[in-house]
């Protein structure tokens, strides 16, 4: 009887802090719906600063801003952390791209980023058309050497999470142009890593073999890539040239930060629940999905907190990495610093899949027996606010490196829907006009309330 | 022994069926993936046809084009069905509002659906501010007598389903200006139904009290409504005049009709499932969203079950309804025949709550028992999917009227996420551009997949 009484007791309390955290949650999401300041936040950061590549006088600008944005929201703390980034450069002259057959065709393209340049008067050669990296090593050096590689194969429509269709595509434009290299290729173009076509070229990094000489590699719009293909399947290979120049380079690395704001902990000031997405962007953007508003997302999780009068008991740090895009250094630094500083790091959280309604957390690395808890215990308070997607999955870029350097800490990433991230990533298009404010505030809401849990439940 | 064997048979039964479904779910979504028509389908109806509010020569011009879509996927049967509708006109005069304080400020204004015209030299009065339609009865008519009622209630962004804030809002469109006819008012104004501040009025439909003389009335944008608010609380009332013209009127009835497209049952051939929505829009937009991709979804469902080569038990339909806006003529018609061709429903399925990412489907009045089976058996399959939220709430205006011409019908709504449609919803906004593929795609799968399980386990 009496252990049945205290069982009653036990569930008594576990209701009322049920209650308790749905109260918050009510509380989080209605700051945030009717009082966010992430929206306004976003469009300065896309139209009065705009594209903001790592080494760039607007990355510096960013994060003069990025500071001064979290001290103006009073947090406890905010500081720069320095950090050496890449400094990649598209050039100031125009690039250009024509299909060189019976009649010359212009078509549209961007230099991946960290690529070489082309002669100043470009490069034109045959193309060889290759679905995969495995397709240059049963081609081999005779078939490759001398010609332009067009890695062509299509972005698989057939994902339903577009990032899963970026990941099967991805390794034509991470790795393609180096392997290609290996091969004797002379340069290498890419269709765009993006299910919809259209005739704007998505740029984005791509990698170098260390001892290889880099080859020129460029982007073309998914467009271009169906009529190049289409024209080689109708000519005979030698009469159709590719010719394109580019005028890209890398300049010697800058001095730049990772921008932190800190709400201290009351009880466990030197735990650390982390929230962040990144400050630089590619420089043909404004960066709005990538990721202006993970950015504003994170800064708007501790304002809420503020905002409700919420004194979290371990320390909550927003932080804008810099250089996800071209680099990672930002969130080396971070994950360095870290273990340098001893710091507990119980969860970290990214937000850099775009600003899209959300869907829940993807959890990376976590026992399952801890997961499925969640479920069970948390899932029911997102429900209402239709975030309670809560899967094993990759988190983000930026927070990784801490698995490296603090073991303990859990990686979460935020799942917005992902339906329409590939039609804009990377491209003119990523604009602030293409982000919802709905959909921010509820991202920045849910983000918020994870923390809320998290800080006050522990993640064990 | 042999009851345990038989219940491992049973289990291995339900497996395999489950089995089954999951295979047929992947290749419908397969091939609305990377096969589907909706999408130019849509294209050609916003941008070749556009507005078509009913008995405008748009409105027959999307009938021939939808019986021909139809056609051209080889349905069974394709047929119209004939109704009578309203004919609303704007009109062909340019719209205009002024505030009229110490300065003279237009601001933007649209007449609101089956709204009178005022003179054509416009109608001058005081404004009142109202919140509510009791507020109206407060103040009672000797407050209201001669004045333009000026309803400015904000639609509520707490609420996370949009709808919902549509609904709380709304009785100040649906029914304001008829009440504010009843105390005297010359004129009523509505604030748009939208959560977002812009500067584009958002038309839509108004009711008149049978007995009462009605009164013109319109939708200002949400921007207009905060300065004319700011302006009253600012300079005293009598200063305060707006004027506004519009030269709106309701021509005679005129015949239309709904489309019908039909796949007949193998087994069941006067079984029935409805999938539907409207073909008609409000005279300012493309209407994309409302309802354009709910039309390209419904035939695209029967389109992928002919591309599969999947013939179903019972006959299924998508029906375009006609006048869904300004009279559901359609979707009652739709009701009376059904009841008088003694037709047997097993469930009808409307989507008209914009073509965005599927988030699931709601339920409206099946038994509870039924769907907390339907989450546990059917829930899995649509996991995958992202459009598992099976939930109780409302199904559509169009199929509502079945529920008393054929009470064995279990009526469903698709429910798409919600977060953008109030910004563009009954304004000139309401594009094609506004639409994304995938998103479209995926409802239009979601929803054949929801009609491939009723057709082939039922609804009991």
């Amino acid at each position: 009887m009496k252990k049945l009484l205290s069982l009653a007791a036990m569930l008594i309390a576990a209701l009322s802090l049920q209650a308790q955290d749905s109260l918050m949650f009510r509380k989080i999401y209605d700051e945030a719906l009717t009082n966010g300041k992430g929206y306004e936040a976003l469009r300065y950061l896309c139209k009065n600063i705009g594209p903001r590549l790592s080494g760039s006088p607007n990355a510096q600008k960013a994060v003069d801003w990025g500071k001064k944005l979290m001290e103006s929201y009073g947090f406890d703390r905010v500081y720069l952390q320095e950090v050496m980034v890449p400094h990649w450069v598209r050039g100031a002259k125009e690039e250009a791209a024509i299909i060189d057959g019976k009649t010359r065709i212009p078509v549209p393209i961007a230099a991946l980023g960290m690529s070489v340049a082309t002669p100043a008067s470009g490069i034109t050669a045959n193309v060889i058309e290759v679905h995969s990296l495995k397709e240059l090593e049963t081609l081999g050096e005779s078939a490759i050497k001398g010609k332009i590689v067009f890695f062509n194969r299509p972005f698989n429509p057939r994902f339903i999470e577009t990032g899963d269709g970026y990941s099967d595509a991805g390794d034509q434009r991470f790795m393609g142009p180096a392997v290609a290299a290996k091969y004797g290729a002379v340069a290498a173009i890419v269709r765009s890593l993006t299910p919809d076509i259209n005739d704007y070229p998505h740029t984005g990094g791509t990698l170098s073999t260390p001892g290889v000489k880099a080859i020129p590699a460029a982007a073309i719009s998914t467009q271009a890539a169906e009529k190049l293909s289409r024209m080689l399947k109708l000519r005979k290979l030698p009469l159709i040239k590719f010719w394109f120049k580019q005028n890209c380079q890398t300049l010697p690395d800058e001095k730049s930060y990772n921008v932190i704001g800190e709400l201290t902990g009351t009880e466990n000031p030197n735990k650390f629940i982390t929230v962040g997405g990144h400050l630089d962007s590619w420089d043909l953007a404004e960066g709005a999905h990538d990721d202006g508003t993970g950015i504003v997302q994170s800064a708007e999780a501790l304002r809420i907190f503020k905002a409700l009068g919420y004194r979290p008991k371990n320390s909550v740090r927003a932080v804008f990495f810099m250089n996800e895009e071209n680099g990672h250094k930002g969130g080396l630094k971070y994950a360095e610093e870290a273990a340098k500083n001893k710091e507990e790091h119980i969860a970290a959280i990214e937000s850099d899949f775009g600003g899209f309604t959300p869907r829940g957390f993807t959890f990376d690395g976590l026992p399952a027996a801890t997961l499925e808890k969640i479920n069970k215990e948390w899932k029911p308070l997102f429900v209402p606010y239709y975030s309670d997607r809560l899967t094993a999955g990759f988190s983000g870029t930026d927070i990784e490196p801490l698995r490296e350097t603090v073991p303990s800490v859990a990686l979460i990433g935020f799942l917005p829907d992902s339906q329409r991230y590939f039609d804009i990533h990377h491209t003119p298009t990523d604009v602030f006009e293409n982000v919802s404010k709905r959909e921010l505030e509820l991202g920045s809401a849910s983000m918020a309330a994870l923390i809320y849990l998290i800080d006050q439940h522990g993640l064990k």
